[in-house]
């Protein structure tokens, strides 16, 4: 990428990464369970290996045959002469821990079990699988799968599975590399995908991922000079936190991974839960990791291709302005409204550019963005490029998105070459709608394909590919902003009184974790019932609000424990009684702290809430109080911890941001104390994950002058 | 289709319809301004006339040449011996308006103009072609374009026109028929949606729609025996009604408009009005026609292959249920993920249909839906289509997508054959994910396509193009319901007190015309601020509002003129003539009608208003109040006028709709009154769509009793 490293250490420890070389290359291979028949699991990959010319030795490994195909055969791993890399496992699902544990006895480092009859068969293939794994522990050889179809290397071209996939002579090596947790699948997408013209150096099913998981696959392929972009089919992960440092890996290597996220849907979820036993975080939390790491979301073949087309360019733009070239103003109009949808910019062009490009420019031309040159120049492949390098000259312009209507034969040949020569004299992005029947012996389409310049069939595809450049760049810049600022903590790792065996901390507790970590609460005092009856003046100003504390009534508004608007001495009395009289007709066996006597605290109502999430760990949520939040969806989510900047831009985030920000000659509220209080939240969720649930901070109030808790509740965990 | 004509009287006059057989089908052409330079606008169309061997006349005119390319030329229209069907005009646009005059004397029924130079490019072209609309009307003469690029009749092979679109000779007929009001991409659009597979009997570009617009193309398409799609690209169109109408001819008739509509975002209407100086209306009000007729909204090439490819299938749903079958565990989950968002459900399997498959399923199958058949079925077709069948039958079962892992060979080919036999014994669509490279050649793929079984690309598009199906079938039975209700109106057409001269009414006067309707309104007297001072007790219930009332004010709440919460006599005149005294400082010339006091409705504050496009007519806006409905956006818009049922409909369509039927142990609201007002007030739009231009009822205040107009604001037009 030309735009460098993000600056800042890795996030990976070296040391940490699995190196998949030899399984991708392997010097030899044993098949074990071979079969002479062609057409079995234990068959076919002979017939591939043979069928391929594959390379390296090739093993065959079954007590039955002495010999298959004029190979000979050998009884078990351990009788084979030379040592392998890789033992490509078919045998009966009940004997494959047995053969993991030969395979390492044997010295061969990886397995690829093709096997079915694990953890998707139910109980007996899930102990099963925990046999496997525990084999696999004890030899040391890593595994892929089981159940999964196996990989091919196509650079080196090295076929070991089964299936149609591996019966596809054509495929084209590429700088891509696909991990999918759908074997069958993914050969189809894969074949569809080669089809447009995207190459794979590698493709890999990861199965059950008893061992080596998808992620791990995902790591590794990053970090491979022959891998520009990584594409991956996930219906679930194990381990969240993994998933986002290979996001914030990907920022830093500038190689963007292409995540087809399904399960999505209630409907769809389910369908993972029975597919794969997948692992199904809310899609929320997926949502969050991708927005904050190296990835670009697709949801079908062709936003894979344009996706992986775009970044074979390997340049990001510097923002979100986009100048639009065509010859067909219609197209201009569409890329336009395709643009706004992916969160770009049109700008103006600047005076000097449309200085520049005026006397070049076919008559009645209105210089604006879509630029619509009009079929009249269809014919002046020169004019065009000269118009072109002016514009992507434009300061304002961060990257171009053109249509040109002669694409075709000599002129095309011609537009295509000084074009090529244009682009590199610039370090923007610059995206070819095609817009014809792609044929790859059209030299123009072979110039651009061989400058790296990157082509879209339509219009609409150019748009998105260039909202996927830009989003992937954003992120960059965040993550190098975030690592910039340092990620000052506002307050250092607080102890908190967290009660072993406590499910949930009453109001007070709570509010006195909050405050620890120097989070505004209401002012307030705690009494027993008896210093309320002796009260002699209210504790706080009027009006007061009185609530029983107690961490049996999480819910103390449906208990009637909570009496706002109390305006005297007398009243705070009575309202404290009937309080608690109604608690203890909610809950009878409520363990009641006391009676805790608040300031009425006023301004806009805001909810922060964190989420302990057993793949992802701690996540903050922000919304805004009342119906908003939960009817129309309007809330924010930021892994914790964060810093303040990254609190300020969550709070931006809402569409209701305009609320706090001075909505309809309302005073805009204390953004910056509100911002702090869910940083400090953040650092609080964070810092005691192991203990600590959940955080609902609910509601926050934010005026002018500060944010204060006014309801606070943290529930635990063992 | 075999679900039927809706039933009900047609909405288009047949006698209004322009027959455009002559134009498509000519028996002879006159080229005007014919040149022998095949490269010019002149000289292409006899090339392109030539080289597709149209078997009409051809009559080249052009007083410059005796004869072109072996061809007697004419002086000009009036000189050509046998009489000509359409005149096809490439002169310079300042001649274009006497050729219309002649080719009227000529008796040539149709003229399509190439040339351009007319309102796309500036004040002198826009007077241009206003003469030639006279020169059209004068003459009788039905013109296309100027500024477009003619039309194809692939069934007949009629070439009409210029440019690359019309040099692609191996583009197929089939029963679609495109219109655009872009030429050079709506050519584009077919070559790339002809190697998809899609056929097109007409292409047509409309050009500056002088005479014939785009709406006059799709009416007539639709009525065609030989289409059964009609795809129109559109930048904007003058008649919005229009637009409404052919919706609903396009249900009544069974057949989808594809609609890609741009120029939707601020940029994209920006350039859209630059480009063809068209008419753009809020993209809501398109949005709103789109939602109620036979439109189908695309973004791409592939949206419109895919829609394309579905309702070539000629069988439309009876609701939302889809069965998905695959052999692919990661293809139903993506299916399913893609039937949510396209707002399909799917529902479980009956169990007589579990029943009766589980003989053939593999084991280890779980019945769910999707259903899983995996790998293990795919070498058994017989097995796959046994069950297909049964699942096809199941009553539960609206339509079913199936993705059939073994669609090349002869395996394929056994599978397609008796799938085509399985959708002829029933009337629910069938779609496939092919999700292959297709190959023309494959056996199966053929089976299907002879069949009219659709076959979509990837999983993701077989969700979309069932979605597409479903929602058009949705509309269909929503026409035919709002057709059998009558649409009965709940008040006959009342005369209203609307001054001339006069742009807005004042509250009190708005209030009265709302009441002419029978729409409630809080319970007020109008007092002069004597009246008011004299008073001896509250003339409405405590607590109250009093309000100065003005057609100069309809902003009351910024002039400070409104004072809500009065809580006695006193107060009430105090805050009379307070108010008064604002609204007169905030504007001294206000014409006062008096101090409006009135009751302090209660409820939840919802709005309802009306505006009346210039395109569209009045449509009606229901939203919550608060910042929902501005900051979220959650607002429903139906056109006026419209019955209680339709505004049931358009209440339960926000999002927020569930804070109006019991929100949280809140009582529900008395959504039927409040269903009534939204019909009354579309039917005074309607019926006073002449002067009326706005109606703002906000707010309104719906409680378990009643819904209530609390203010209101009619703002009127000459």
């Amino acid at each position: 990428m030309t735009t460098g490293a993000v600056p800042g250490a890795s996030s990976m420890r070296a040391g940490a990464r699995l190196d998949l070389t030899r399984l991708l290359n392997p010097r030899a291979v044993a098949v074990v369970g071979a079969s002479r028949d062609e057409r079995r699991i234990g068959g076919q990959p002979l017939k591939i290996l043979r069928e391929t010319a594959y390379r390296g030795g090739v093993y065959p490994v079954n007590p039955g045959y002495p010999e298959i195909g004029g190979r000979p055969c050998f009884p078990d791993v351990i009788a084979v002469p030379r040592p392998c890399d890789v033992a490509l496992v078919a045998v009966s699902a009940p004997r494959v821990p047995e053969i993991i544990e030969q395979c390492g006895a044997a010295g061969i480092p990886f397995a690829v079990v093709l096997s079915a009859g694990f953890r998707e068969a139910g109980e007996a293939g899930a102990q099963l699988e925990a046999r496997l794994k525990a084999s696999a522990a004890r030899s040391g050889v890593r595994v892929v799968g089981p159940n999964c179809i196996g990989l091919m290397n196509l650079a080196d071209r090295v076929y070991l599975g089964f299936g149609a996939g591996f019966r596809n002579p054509r495929l084209k090596p590429g700088p891509v590399a696909f991990v999918s947790q759908s074997g069958g699948f993914a050969f189809s997408v894969v074949g569809l995908a080669d089809f447009e013209g995207i190459g794979f150096n590698y493709i890999i099913s990861a199965g059950n991922e008893a061992d080596i998981s998808t992620l791990d696959l995902v790591a590794d392929f990053l970090e491979r000079d022959d891998v520009e972009i990584v594409v991956t089919y996930l219906e679930g992960i194990a381990d969240g936190t993994r998933l986002r440092e290979i996001g914030v890996r990907a920022l830093e290597l500038g190689k963007p991974i292409l995540i087809w996220k399904v399960g999505n849907s209630e409907v769809g979820r389910a369908a993972a839960e029975s597919h794969t036993a997948s692992m199904t975080a809310a899609y929320t939390l997926y949502r969050t990791a991708f927005e904050e790491g190296g990835f670009v979301e697709i949801a079908d073949v062709h936003d894979m291709v344009d996706a992986a087309r775009a970044f074979q360019g390997r340049r990001l733009p510097k923002g979100r302005n986009v100048a639009v070239i065509t010859t067909s103003g219609g197209s201009g109009v569409l890329i336009a409204d395709a643009c706004d949808r992916h969160g770009l910019a049109l700008p103006r062009l600047g005076s000097e550019t449309v200085q520049a490009i005026a006397p070049v420019a076919p008559s009645h031309t209105s210089f604006a963005n879509p630029l619509d040159l009009t079929a009249q120049i269809t014919g002046d492949a020169d004019s065009f490029n000269r118009i072109t390098e002016h514009v992507l000259a434009d300061p304002r312009v961060d990257q171009l998105v053109l249509r040109y209507g002669a694409v075709q034969g000599a002129i095309g040949e011609s537009w295509a070459k000084r074009l090529a020569e244009i682009v590199r004299g610039s370090d923007k992005p610059v995206l070819v709608a095609w817009s014809r029947v792609p044929d790859r012996s059209e030299p123009s389409l072979q110039i651009l394909e061989r400058n790296r310049i990157p082509w879209l069939l339509t219009p609409t595809r150019a748009a998105f590919a260039a909202g996927a450049l830009y989003a992937f760049a954003r992120k960059r810049t965040a993550l190098a902003e975030r690592r910039a600022r340092g990620g000052k903590r506002l307050v250092a790792r607080q102890p908190l009184e967290l009660p072993p065996g406590r499910s949930t901390l009453s109001e007070h507790e709570s509010k006195a974790c909050l405050a620890s970590y120097g989070i505004a609460v209401t002012r307030e005092v705690l009494l027993s019932p008896r210093e309320v009856a002796a009260l002699e003046q209210p504790p706080v100003a009027l009006p007061l609000v009185v609530k029983i504390d107690s961490p049996d009534l999480p819910h103390k508004t449906e208990a009637h424990a909570v009496r706002l608007n109390v305006n005297g001495l007398a009243e705070l009395k009575e309202q404290a009684a009937a309080a608690l009289a109604a608690a203890l007709a909610y809950r009878p066996q409520a363990h009641v702290n006391g009676v805790l006597v608040s300031e009425m605290a006023r301004g806009v109502e805001v909810i922060i809430g964190a989420i302990n999430d057993r793949y992802f760990g701690p996540v903050v949520m922000f919304g805004l109080g009342g119906v908003l939040t939960e009817l129309a969806g309007d809330v924010a989510y930021r892994f914790a911890p964060f810093d303040v900047a990254t609190a300020r831009e969550m709070i931006l985030e809402l569409r209701a941001s305009r609320l706090l920000t001075g909505y309809r000659g309302r005073p805009p509220v204390a953004l910056e104390a509100l911002a702090e209080m869910l940083s400090r939240v953040s650092l609080l969720a964070a810092d005691h994950a192991d203990r600590v649930a959940e955080i609902d901070v609910n509601p926050v109030f934010v005026d002018e002058a500060r944010a204060v808790a006014a309801d606070a509740l943290i529930v635990l965990r063992d």
